[in-house]
């Protein structure tokens, strides 16, 4: 099955907006068997949206078309299809009646733009959004599926993930795809690669590897091709076992789960509690933690101490402590868990203390180090890594050693 | 001017690369004045590839191609465009010769794919790499200009700023495309929409506007298109005017700035400081004042008061304000916010409590209810927003509803 997606928007072609929704959708299809052949972005006029649509290849199967849909003069994508698709728009009383709904919600009344997007074409099948003002629209023609999505990221999520995914995996049943996402931590790709050449050169053919890093973690994704699920299952968990002795100590989950989401799953089994304390991640932690719904059942609270003053006035860091070893170091992170834990009253504790950069940093200490402590009953850990130049992307890779040093001490415990 | 832009490699279409290389050469093309008007990303597989150059528009004057120059066998790039410029693969000698010298410097020898790499088809002109081996090769068919870049980023970079542009540059000089990005927050985008009806009717035929949402902050985009850079920059400047006339108190930032940029210059310019407490947004506010450089300056730290434990025991949040109210409620955001003012010694705090979903919303509180408070040495003042259902939006919105309240209170202040 042959898939192309189209995005529309100028913003994603004169480089205002990076295309991560294509990234995402491509990813989708794929894991459910569907062989992307192409991506095309153009910008909101209708020749060019027109002149796409009228150039998706014969043999391709399902085209998702995203973007276009608000509320706005520059929102062209509806009477692009009408055109395309020779039909109409039309009220739509059920879209409209869930607009009406959603402003009502945020408070605010249901303007004559807002009226506009309830206006469909007339031949598509809608797929309901519980998370925004524009509909998704399936269509049908010449053998090919077409569905118009939202460009705003979540609706469109939603949308794949609730009505898209599910209808495509009814329809295509022939061929089986399954995947095993096995979660790591604790060395650098081309490493990983190195040490899994032996194991990548004996995978039976139904079976291919991908390297999926990001900020330090790195997915293993196991994708198993052929007709019979159940021998393709064994055959995956025949290798990932085979994994599992090769790679024991950077495996963290063989469920797709996150460091936060492992983590919240090991403290809840064990009725534990956690706090941050944070410096150079300044809340990034406590951000991931909290992003898990349900996190209040484990993470009461954190300090974020970026001065040094409220590292020693609320963590009680000893100002000696920052005088004699600097506050990146390990002396400071190991006070600042140990007074975050006290603080807060928890189980556990996580300290950050680094240089985010893009200055700061010194020869003994350049920019990029960091610092991590978890504090326990059973004592403190502290690790030092030291990771690059680019600030937004340190702090990722600092809240991640952070999380992955934590979830190593909840486990001893 | 039109021009397009082909990528080459599946890592693109199945999600494991989000393609930013586009995103840079479009926003560099953009500036030289170029339109954009469509890109392209196509499997590594010679008939995808060539059904991508004939499928190029007609009226287009430019096509850069990235990727599939490399030396591994699913580097394919250069037979086909030899196919599609009826040309053959000859062996260059400088390009050999560069290579030789590259290879040499990273401690290598020559070896058998490199050399393959100085295979160059016979009717191009080379732009010379002296960051990476793969050359640059320029073509001209049929009026259009066509470049084949390396699809590694820096070398892309490289090769686009030493020869592409500027020869781009000498060769069109007609038109000029200038973009002024006006950020606004306090209101949704079918509402601004509805505002700036008649702005947008009235704009001169060399201005396009475009409405670009995120997460509550909407960004007004103009775009002039024209020859006279004076000219449309004093257009751009009447049209900004005018916007600063009907909606002066949603426009936060005529440069493109962030609502926490905007607030680290506000704070750093008066000399001031500011902590946050935060309950539903767990960190999020924290960490975007901290993801800005320099941001110690005026940042001193945190509390995340997950836990009413933690409101009443760090923040001072009164035992009867949570029992009479509820932690989430206007009483609660403002005794947080005036607790963390006092704990951390800033001159303003902001502070959050809210239900971010998805569940623990009742009839009075739904899901998406926040209160925002704001507190100085003027007084302490509070806001209340109703948002959606989705855990993680919700986290951003309330988070960018705080940042915009913290902006007007230190803007009165």
């Amino acid at each position: 099955m042959k898939a192309e997606i189209i995005t529309i928007g100028d913003e994603l072609l004169i480089g205002q907006t990076i295309d991560t929704n294509s990234a995402w959708i491509g990813s989708e299809l794929s894991n459910i068997g569907f062989d992307i052949c192409r991506k095309t972005s153009v910008h909101d006029r209708s020749e060019d949206i027109l002149s796409a649509l009228k150039g998706i290849g014969r043999d391709t199967d399902l085209v998702i078309i995203t973007g276009g849909l608000g509320p706005t003069s520059d929102d062209i994508t509806k009477p692009v299809l009408c055109e395309f698709f020779n039909t109409r728009l039309k009220m739509n009383e059920t879209v409209l009646e869930n607009i009406r709904i959603l402003m009502q919600r945020r408070g605010f009344d249901l303007n004559e733009n807002n009226r506009l997007q309830a206006l469909v074409p007339e031949s598509c099948t809608i797929l309901p959004n519980a998370v925004g003002t524009a509909p998704g629209m399936w269509f049908e023609k010449d053998g090919k599926i077409y569905m118009s999505l939202p460009g705003v990221p979540a609706e469109m999520k939603y949308l794949m993930t609730e009505h898209a995914i599910p209808e495509l995996k009814r329809r295509y049943k022939s061929q089986v795809i399954i995947h095993k996402n096995i979660m790591t931590y604790g060395t650098y790709e081309a490493k990983l690669a190195e040490i899994l050449t032996g194991f990548e050169s004996a995978l039976p053919d139904c079976i291919k590897l991908a390297y999926l890093p990001s900020f330090g973690v790195i997915k293993l994704r196991l994708t198993a091709t052929g007709k019979d699920p159940s021998f393709l299952h064994a055959v995956l968990e025949e290798q990932t076992s085979k994994l599992r002795s090769i790679i024991p100590g950077f495996i963290f989950s063989e469920d797709e789960e996150s460091l936060e989401m492992v983590i919240g799953r090991l403290l809840r089994e064990r009725k534990s509690t956690v706090c941050t304390a944070e410096s150079c991640t300044g809340g990034r932690i406590a951000g991931m933690i909290t992003g898990i719904a349900g996190s209040s059942d484990y993470f009461t609270g954190s300090v974020i101490a970026y001065s040094n003053e409220v590292k020693k006035r609320l963590l009680g860091v000893k100002a000696s402590t920052i005088s004699e070893y600097g506050a990146v170091s390990e002396q400071c992170a190991r006070e600042m868990a140990e007074g975050a834990r006290k603080l807060l009253s928890t189980d556990f504790s996580v300290a950050t203390t680094g240089i985010a950069g893009p200055s700061g940093g010194s020869h003994e200490k350049p920019v990029g180090t960091v610092w991590v402590a978890v504090a326990s009953d059973s004592g403190t850990s502290a690790e030092k890594y030291i990771f690059g130049t680019d600030r937004l992307i340190n702090i990722e890779r600092f809240a991640r050693a952070a999380l992955n040093l934590l979830r190593k001490q909840i486990l001893s415990y």
